[in-house]
């Protein structure tokens, strides 16, 4: 039987925002096909990381697959540069959309792949109808946007969320992917992946650990991968 | 007697926002010592170039001046920001500011210099009281953030924009520097030097002309300049 | 034993809004008794439809039932228009409101029955309390307001979210009628009632096809209703 | 010598918006060309008179001028909105605008005529850059949106108002016109035209007093115009 | 075995606000350790009791236990505030909230106690992952800031929503409090302890009934609390 | 001849908010006829000083007049919030405002004198139309509602812009009264007074300095009203 396949979704944040060419490709040479994109307007949260031509620019250099994290107000507008940008997946908060299921299909029409996203405290319950026009849930383990705050820790209940998101997806028949974002770590990686989490966002707690190379941490953070799957695998 | 300097200000806009350490380092060895740095949040116009962490990151790098000009609506937070990065001035809309003169002291008082930023009907009056308080003001001469629309020419009232806030200024003995943003072109250039333009936002159709080098440019922007400032000694 | 009542809500915005008097007219003489009608601010999504005093001048004309769809951002305000005009039924939307309890007695205390509404993706625990309070629950089968937009589909788990709220009524003791409103078609309601609906927002998918007379359109809709309730009671 | 032209434009406010069809076509018998269209949010201030889809289907029934007035917060929808529709003139409110050059040049660039609104209280100097762009300046006379207020009456600056916006329009050379809209009344005609009133919104306080049909009331507002020119031709 | 214990927690607002010094040391000699705050900023309701400043003066003269019922839409900045004066407990809305766990946390790293506040039909979903973070959750039962309309009712689900909060926090094993607050009279108290109340916000129907003294009321109430407690243990 | 009457108009924000009735009964035995009242609603700046119940009560307890500054973004509400209660004055900032003129009747024909408040750097143009509708003007010499902010000093400009705003109300024929607040300090009254302030808010750098008694205070603050005074006679 086939394991489950793990995402590694290095983040843009993570990179050095003054050679990005330089960095995305030596994440490339990596193996990695994704690249995380965060995207905050400085209104939803006190952060505003790196703008809309950043990612336009960068998209005329790479083809990895870019995995955008919105962190907006105005989901219209900023799914829609998104898409005319031509990302290869869009997740948006449903704590500021009352027009949920019109911004899913508004991504889903134009190819690209839908991803929910939601604050350590929303309850699954906000899935309940839109959780089987998805590709992805992405589960904030941190509170988004606040991440400069050093003392922010993962949340408490981060490993429970993800097995009952697990475990939502599986009655309902569903292939929906987890994804985690927020102190990704070597520590946390078995356990969330025993979870049931498939894309793991990767910032400076794992694939970018100073005092090694890329390469080092990426072996490092799949042996870790591996312990979580085998853990799943011993399970069944 | 002197001749006035003027100051080439490139936008960040027009550089390589996926080499910008390199981008900055090329502007540098032309001897140009100010950065324009456009930040907009997406909600004061449909646009957000570049993020907080980019300028965060780019300041570690380079000792250049970062002209910083906000198009936002939360002011108090940016200009906060871009102080806590150690930016050279910032610039602030009054349009979106009920507290202007808060913030021009916020500013000041962190030994920032200090501009406010006018959208392109935004009528001189507004200045009555704060005119004193700046370093610079900075007249938009297109709506700002809608750069992207090709079609967005200067304003037909640039020139004498520029003559009524010179006239102002020295009619009230200051020496407040006039800066100007928006489509500042070959063309347009000795004319605005010669209205009283005293930094010009530089960018496509001037310092980043294609099929030049950077070094032409700059060369046959500082002729124009020298045309504006001829004509104006000629006047006195 | 007696059948379900089933009522047909033509929507205002498929009558003619320059000849309304002779519309609604028209309507009444079908023998109709209740009229849809659709207030958007244009903010809560890009639509405004018809005006306050459009409603206030076509009360003054008829006694037709006037089932008001609120779809705004402050609800307190259009709430308190609605009451003084004098209509018979309240619908807002849970997503844009704090004060959900205090505007459903606003309303039940002016003696109009009161509904709230949800848009496609909201799930049914956010009845959890207001239920029981409700004259009626009105279920958007597409993203409200967009309904301009040709290609809006109805959601695909429209016959689910109606019976799931039918199981949740039946299980509460209640008898809160189910409203169902976007693209309601011939093809769609007969499994829209069996699942438990209980008005019919119709459009022009329905009463309003086109090359049929209104009364036509009436009949084949009752056809369609009948086959729905037919079904319904094979299973009991 | 030829007298200036005065429009009379009659709101849609004061029709019947039950029978709107028969209501413009009895303004065209008339011999009026001209219809004055109120769009307000509820947001702006507290009414929605009628709304887009309204406008939408007289369109296509008349050929009469649109001459719409936007009291709105998100001027850059309605605008494009009505762009859309095909009016023949929008003018929107500088209180609300940041983006005030954009708005005109986003009209004029539709082929529509173009007028900037300023609440009873607005000073002029708003206008300082932007009136040489316009072809209409409107003023208003009474607090716009709150006109349900049968005790707000016209401001008592209105006549000084119109004669200081005319002496800056001949000033600067420019022919704008000057609109006035707000409880103007056969008392106020004379006055208001001398002043340089050029369009004249009327409603249940001229063209529409009950009592006097149609015909009548227009003719007599035109002889109260006529007063208002001779006296203007007189002073000269 | 020991019974639970029941705080009650007077409502400032019931107290006299030109003789607070008087009325809090009146409080305290009753033998009461904690009094009830209320912070509304007339935007969340159209309320706004008391302010900032007068928490802060109160919190120098007294060492009674503040408890902070925040109904606000700036929570962080509230929150902030709260903290900085030193009060014992803060609970804010979920519903005016996209960062709850960060705000959870906030509050829980200054050693301040942490309550989430539901208006009456927000469902108990909403506290799925919250509710082991949080010291209490104060349930509302009348519409929060719309007090003064003294026809407001105590919500008729009152009773039902305690009991199903209680019965979650025990199913989680946890000893999270719970706060009511909304017309709390001596007829509810009973009822309310019954299903689970903790604390009890007492204003003008209960400690401050009036034609009575404070130690009057307050016996009273305690003699309620008893038949509540009685009739819990009657059950177990 | 006679002088001018100035008026002492002390802060409420200076006086004991836990015992506001005694601080105000000594305020009045002091012959002080005048309370100044600061309303911020925490978005309009961060601060929320008082609240309206804290209002309502005092109201109750005193005869003195209420001279009220709203730093508030809903005007609306907080105006006849205040008209309830009975004030005496109400000043709204401009710079919140689009109906101003709305809000001057509103005020007016409730018997209550009305005010417009200016933040530092808002011109006097401003007040082109709106001037002789108002019984005062209110100037800001600081930034409102940032006074917590100690190092806060007064504007550079106060002096000249009391100058300025004395000689527009002179040129138009007006008897508007000037009231100025922020840092009015013994030093700085009689250059105020002599330019044409009429109302001083007093606080902690005037009437309420340490050390010396209320009486005290006063009596210093007239002697610096008369400096100013006198100068002023001096220069006719």
């Amino acid at each position: 039987m086939q394991k489950r396949e793990i995402t590694i979704a290095p983040s843009i944040m993570s990179s050095d925002l003054c050679n990005l060419e330089k960095s995305v490709k030596e994440i490339e040479r990596e193996g990695i096909d994704t690249l995380h994109i965060d995207i905050i307007d400085g209104a939803f949260s006190p952060s505003m990381p790196l703008g809309i031509d950043t990612v336009k620019q960068l998209r005329k250099i790479t083809d990895i697959d870019f995995d955008v994290h919105l962190m907006v107000n105005d989901n219209e507008f900023f799914i829609q540069e998104m898409i005319d940008i031509g990302v290869e997946q869009i997740s948006f908060h449903l704590e500021t959309s009352v027009h949920i299921d019109r911004y899913v299909n508004l991504i889903k029409e134009s190819g690209t792949k839908v991803g929910v996203a939601l604050t350590p405290s929303t309850p699954l319950s906000a899935l309940e109808y839109i959780l089987p026009q998805c590709d992805t849930v992405l589960l904030m383990l941190i509170n988004p946007g606040f991440a400069t705050n050093k003392n922010e820790k993962q949340i408490p209940y981060a490993v429970q969320k993800v097995k009952d998101l697990n475990q939502l997806i599986k009655e309902k028949g569903l292939n929906t992917k987890i994804e985690v974002d927020g102190r990704v770590s070597l520590e946390t990686i078995p356990g969330l992946v025993e979870a049931g989490a498939d894309i793991l966002v990767a910032g400076s707690t794992s694939l970018f650990i100073k005092n090694r190379s890329l390469a080092e941490n990426k072996q490092i953070m799949e042996e870790q991968i591996s312990k979580g799957l085998n853990k799943e695998e011993a399970v069944k």
